[in-house]
């Protein structure tokens, strides 16, 4: 929290960043040009200079590559840890980049254990050697711990900024140990109370320690309980804990009840906002987040598995359509009509599953529900079919003059929307079952089931009645 | 924060509400058999009792009807208000319609006026009524002041609590003030300054009033500025700078730099999942959040508006394919093919336009970068053109022994990811510059031009150069 920013209103801040942003290109050498003048140098120096540091990773993600480093080149050397740590993995990949090995270095030892391990994986290994080399022996090893934890859960997200004090100290020593720190780290909320052996005994949040009596010991006005956590914990679970109990921060402790660090509401945030833009572009069909001014080839290699997957499903459908020819050859009509039943079908099953996998995230679909769930989601589809059905046969047979052509897309419209809701219970169902995260790839699993199955369905029916 | 969860970890808290949700059904009625008895209601209560609010609505959510409100019923009158707040839309409004007025008013008036305001839309009229009546004139003021903000914005979730003090009052007196209160306000990370007019002077952390000398002014140690933020803001902007500064809570003024709320972290963090929570359900064409145990009816009403406007673009996309009745009548094998040629273009073109919108609402994307983006993205098109076109024009080769069809298969898979690139970033463009939101029905935007194009890319092709 050294550094807060220097602006009042957020809408000056964002004008700030547009002036920046205006700025910053006509420092590039033009072709041919003179560079830019040292007056201009500076202007935007000084601009950089008195940015938050996460303002200035604002500034850099939204600057096309050339610019972003000519940019990078101007903040001072002793912030670009802090800065590395703010922006995107694809746009640190590119800063990291530009970098020799002797910055990296002085980068990554002005930044806390736990910093440094959010980083280890974008660093050369040398990098790291030499950074751990540097580190006091009680940081190196918590640089070791807090890399251990796997990704997505607590010890990936905690930090080692708590302040703990004992149960036998009265407030008043507590108070002037506050008062020898130079300032209390963001987000303390409250102090640890810790035994000898680091265990925690309870909790001393410093609204209560303003409104009691200096006198009376730690143990007297502690909190005995507290929500706390497990490092191997999922982030997920501490996430929903912090929004049900409106947490700020929280102790995170070994299976010894032994504290080793803690948990703040902006790791917590950061993780949300994280993993909905993953949940988000997953959807999408990438793998992860892109620096929109990435090379070409960075991004086809984001998106290149999804678009197999994709072609290989689209594949599976056509062969049904093959399968089918004969009877299209017959009536060319089912193959202007076909692919109106698989996108309603499609639609209506992506309706179904991301309902089911939400529900399944927030736990509220218990094992016995799941039969009064497909019938409920079978009643939905019965309605839709019986509404979209009509109508789209009324279409066909106002455009095909053929009343067994027009039943042919209503009973097929009904029954597809029955498979999509029958598939879109049952995905999320048999994935849970086998222990697999509902949530990956389901759009693409029910497109695929409905795609097939919609052709099928409606190239079957029409060849058994029409032809 | 009056109510902590009365268990230590988390898993013990999960298990405990699984403990419940198996009892809660036991509690019913069984058909023709009798109700249960006094000794399961009296320790389901208790257990429910022992719960935070939060808690409890998990609890609510996770149960179909008829065993929700079983469960309501035995929740102690005075936590309704409470428990309203925390559910889902949907499932408060299957709460509510199970109250009558006077309880409704009862459950209302154990509220605060931010809180009141939350729930006003989902009260019956003639209950807002008479709970606004019962309010003393500041509260009134208050929840009239709430009610007024757009959801969306900063004054829709600011509340009430902020702390106040006087410039030139001594930290000593101020420590008296808070040991007066009985508890502070959850997420009082800091006292705002405020003058005898109410306007913002600057702010008080609790952690520097702590480590300051009791005997100075307020004035003599305050942080003289501060990120503030103003009602009709939007909530994201606010977001951001939560996420950005590592803020726990933060002023809000109005025009005049006048004091009037203040906005929590827990507010922010509940905002952003609501957010992300609507995004994904919009993708995927749902109106809004919907309880899995609902009604069909409700169920059909989320739905059917995204299905409708699907269906239209299947038509659309219908009659394009009708207009080539007769290639198709000539060589049938298009008919199985153009479904791969526009799968694959609406994925590509998802993914385009995914990125495109996240970038913009990140404030990535400066006007004159947009030429560049286009060029990158026609780019990534190509590769992925020449690739997957290749593949595919192969595939058909090998499926139909024609190299013509071969050959018009790779150029409409090429042309038809161009154009999905070409539309991924033109559509966003657009609608930011007419001031519209640009991820409001994206994908069904795209979708909708890469199926129409693609198939009359492909069709249009073969019809030329194939007959």
């Amino acid at each position: 929290m050294s550094s807060r920013p220097t602006r009042l209103e957020v809408e000056d801040l964002q004008q700030g960043l547009r002036e920046l942003q205006e700025l910053l290109p006509k420092l590039r050498p033009a072709e041919g040009g003179q560079a830019a003048s040292a007056e201009a140098l500076a202007d935007v120096r000084a601009r950089l200079d008195a940015l938050h540091p996460a303002d200035i990773a604002v500034v850099l993600e939204a600057l096309p590559l050339e610019e972003r480093l000519v940019a990078w080149d101007l903040v001072k050397a002793d912030r670009d840890g802090e800065i590395l740590l703010e922006v995107s993995d694809a746009v640190r990949e590119s800063l990291i980049a530009s970098m020799d090995s002797r910055e990296l270095v002085a980068a990554a030892e002005t930044l806390q254990a736990d910093e440094i391990a959010d980083l280890a994986d974008d660093l050369p290994d040398q990098v790291m050697q030499d950074v751990i080399r540097a580190l006091p022996q009680e940081e190196r090893e918590r640089l070791r711990a807090a890399m251990s934890y796997e990704e997505g859960s607590v010890g990936a997200l905690m930090d080692f900024d708590q302040l703990t004090v004992r149960e036998d100290v009265t407030l008043e020593a507590v108070t002037r140990y506050l008062r020898a720190l130079d300032e209390l780290p963001g987000q303390s909320d409250q102090l640890f109370v810790v035994d000898r052996e680091q265990r925690l005994a309870g909790s001393l949040p410093l609204a209560r320690l303003i409104v009691s009596n200096l006198e009376l010991a730690v143990g007297q006005v502690m909190l005995p309980e507290s929500v706390k956590f497990r490092p191997e914990q999922e982030a997920e679970d501490a996430a929903q804990a912090f929004e049900r109990y409106d947490l700020v921060s929280a102790p995170v402790t070994d299976h010894f009840g032994r504290l080793i660090g803690r948990l703040t509401v902006n790791a917590v945030m950061d993780y949300i906002r994280e993993k909905s833009a993953h949940d988000q572009l997953a959807e999408a069909g990438l793998e992860e987040e892109e620096d929109v001014f990435a090379p070409v080839w960075n991004s086809f290699r984001n998106r290149w598995s999804w678009l197999a997957i994709n072609l290989v499903t689209a594949f599976i459908a056509s062969r049904v359509i093959g399968a089918f020819e004969g009877s299209i050859e017959k009536l060319v009509a089912l193959a202007a009509l076909m692919p109106i039943v698989a996108g309603v079908g499609g639609n209506s099953g992506n309706q179904t599953i991301t309902l089911i996998v939400r529900a399944l995230a927030l736990g509220q679909i218990a094992e016995p529900h799941w039969k009064k769930l497909l019938r409920k989601e079978l009643a939905v589809a019965t309605v839709n079919g019986v509404l979209w059905g009509t109508l789209l046969g009324a279409v066909a047979y106002a455009l095909y003059g053929s009343i067994a052509l027009g039943g042919v897309m209503a009973l097929a419209m009904t029954l597809t929307l029955l498979l999509a809701a029958l598939m879109g219970v049952a995905i999320p169902y048999l994935r849970v079952r086998f222990g697999r995260d509902p949530a990956v790839g389901s759009s693409v699993l029910i497109t695929a089931c409905t795609d097939s199955g919609g052709f099928f369905i409606f190239l079957g029916l029409a060849t058994l009645t029409l032809l």
